[in-house]
């Protein structure tokens, strides 16, 4: 099986952008509770926003060709037209000459085009000092400043993060059409796995890790989650459960089941779900950890079977297990945080593999350092000591103590 | 009032640091909710982790001292005596010259203390030869290398990342003990201000902005919100608001009243709630945007205002209503993700204030680039654009193209 040579990481990721598609269903929601959604309309502004010329200093507006030249020896004599209430309409428009008091945000009379700061002005009775000159729109937002009516304010497939719900709110668009949040399966096989709330274990058995990192990853990533009952190393009872959840998810994320008789009926079951179009796509990445990674996608579902240590588990699950989960919530781009930071020690690595170190990033000018934490792939501490990912590209042969590098965070 | 002179940004941390401390309420919290919580008790571990040894791969477990020198020209002859099942006890002890098959995540027979991978084994019916030597616990997790009884796993005041909680899971600890979910109340004022959700505007009214984007940061950060409704610009509906939500929350944040007259009786109002210990402690923060920025902790309660330009509101909000919502929590360290970066343009700042400007970051190796987003404070169209918030700390008179500058990502 030619076809299924080990994948490097470039490979995919590019298979990912290739076959995995944003699910069909949208739905409406509140923009106050839209954060963190994918929006499935573009939205483009009914309205200017701001709707009318605001001031943004406590001052007086006036035409700024008023107060050229004005300074503290030579101020600018103006009449004082009396004083706008905040969120009224000005009584009147403004003449050349004349100041008109305005405090912060309240709307700009006619026929002004600038507001002196209030510490910039002397005032007795009707007579308004300038004592610095304003340029045209100085202290001012002007209507459509912010956004211009029938400008196209957000792309179909933004993330909307609270600026952006922020934005909606002061178009006044108060529901929007956002991507359904995925529903994501999750099944851990293994006949010596145990659901982790057994108190006491028998000999031999172990705690269902992955059933508690990856779920809460697909939740903190804005999908819901099913959960089915861990599957025994037996053929007929992981299909039986992987076909359920395959029924009911968008997608199914699978860990577990990687000796060796337990691998060759995984594949089939994988391949057995769904249209089988296109089928198994990847069946091995040239990663470390989390080599024996699988990836299907059948009847627009993705199928990722996942290593079973829980720490090769959660590397891939963040470095590919987030691709697919964005491209299915229709994001333009995954969302991913990073930082270049400084290596603290020499890390040797293989060509033609991808590595991802698990370190500890230490406040540091102008870069963090990155301390590699050590131990072996399976163990869960390593990842409590980690703030995140050192990627080692594979075309290096490792990094030298000092090399700037790139970190991948975690949540 | 000199003690009101305004603080740095270094005296305003320094300020939440040593005034806001964790709320004292906690309560049960099943393990697999609780990511993102915050840790209110150490955890020590009750057993080892794993229980037993485990091979990590597929392979036969030898005493390694039995395969030194092998290769595949000299095997090492081994004599075949079983194979474990996942999951289950080996029937009997290993001793020298024998291998016994395990598959991956399988016990270790006693005696056993090391397992050669399956490709490096040739094996013909009871004879096993062995390709190529193995170290002590070479492919072997042993009995409490993830974790050892008695050790302390985690400490009280962590936040609980999927990983963490997956420790949890691995030691059997299905509830855990969390620091309440912090409870914010917010209040916009303004006399301009209409709720966001009014479709038509009158002359010199604008919808409530910071009324969706704080809420929404509040709830991204793992709190609970309790939305005022909008204050008018009248002391005794202001005072009213305020009293109520300060009654029922940890933390009230409220925006908007900068006008000169409201800008009085907000600090009254803020300073006249609760016991008054200590009080008033920020009145003013030498940052741009977000000068006018109000701090007042009474009854342990801290009482945030915000500035009420909307982009201003949410800097500030992000920059230390963050920093104090992350004290409130009991958090060990705030949870800040940044990274380095080139910045494209020169850009002035003054000294004496630290600059916040926004950015839009674009890939780039090893630094992204940040790439101010120009526009005036107000506008919420410019946080749209923005990746994150560039730092020029208050001692630098601004930054240079290719200056390397510390970037503060939004969520």
């Amino acid at each position: 099986m030619d076809f299924f040579r080990v994948k490097t990481t470039e490979e995919m990721t590019d298979i990912i952008d290739q076959h995995v598609e944003s699910i069909a269903l949208t739905g409406t929601v509140p923009t106050d509770k839209a954060s963190g959604r994918v929006l499935a309309m573009d939205v483009t502004a009914t309205e200017d926003v701001p709707g009318f010329s605001r001031s943004t200093v406590d001052g007086y507006a006036v035409q700024a060709q008023d107060t050229h030249g004005a300074s503290e020896t030579m101020p600018a004599f103006l009449h004082y037209a009396g004083a706008v209430e905040m969120g009224k309409t000005p009584n009147q428009a403004l003449t050349a000459d004349q100041a008109v008091y305005v405090p912060t945000g309240a709307m700009l009379p006619e026929g002004a085009d600038a507001v002196v700061m209030i510490e910039d002005i002397e005032k007795n009775d009707d007579l308004v000092q300038v004592l610095k000159p304003v340029r045209h729109h100085e202290n001012v937002i002007v209507r459509g400043e912010d956004t211009e009516k029938g400008a196209l304010v957000l792309e179909k497939g933004t993330v909307l993060r609270p600026q952006e719900s922020g934005a909606l709110a002061a178009l006044g668009i108060s529901r929007i059409e956002a991507v359904k949040r995925p529903v994501i399966g999750y099944l851990s096989s293994g006949d010596e796995i145990v659901p982790y709330s057994r108190e006491t274990l028998s000999e031999g058995e172990i705690r269902d890790v992955n059933g508690v990192t990856i779920p809460a990853l697909i939740q903190e990533w804005g999908c819901e989650v099913r959960i089915a009952p861990i599957a025994k190393d037996d053929r007929a009872d992981f299909q039986e459960k992987a076909e359920a959840l395959f029924e009911d998810c968008d997608m199914v994320v699978m860990s577990g089941g990687s000796s060796v008789g337990v691998k060759d009926y995984t594949t089939d079951v994988i391949t057995s779900l769904g249209d089988k179009e296109p089928g198994l796509l990847v069946h091995g990445v040239s990663v470390k950890p989390g080599k024996p990674t699988i990836l299907s996608v059948s009847s627009k579902k993705p199928i990722l079977g996942l290593p079973g240590h829980p720490a090769s588990a959660m590397v891939i699950f963040h470095m590919f297990g987030k691709q697919i989960i964005d491209r299915l919530m229709g994001k333009k781009r995954v969302d991913r945080h990073t930082t270049v930071a400084r290596v603290s020690q020499n890390i040797p690595s293989s060509p033609g593999r991808t590595d991802y170190i698990r370190v500890t990033l230490h406040t540091g000018t102008p870069y963090p350092d990155a301390e590699p934490v050590l131990g072996k792939s399976g163990l869960i501490s390593t990842l409590i000591k980690s703030d995140g990912l050192l990627e080692i590209p594979e075309r290096k042969e490792g990094v030298l103590k000092g090399d700037l590098v790139k970190v991948h965070y975690f949540i």
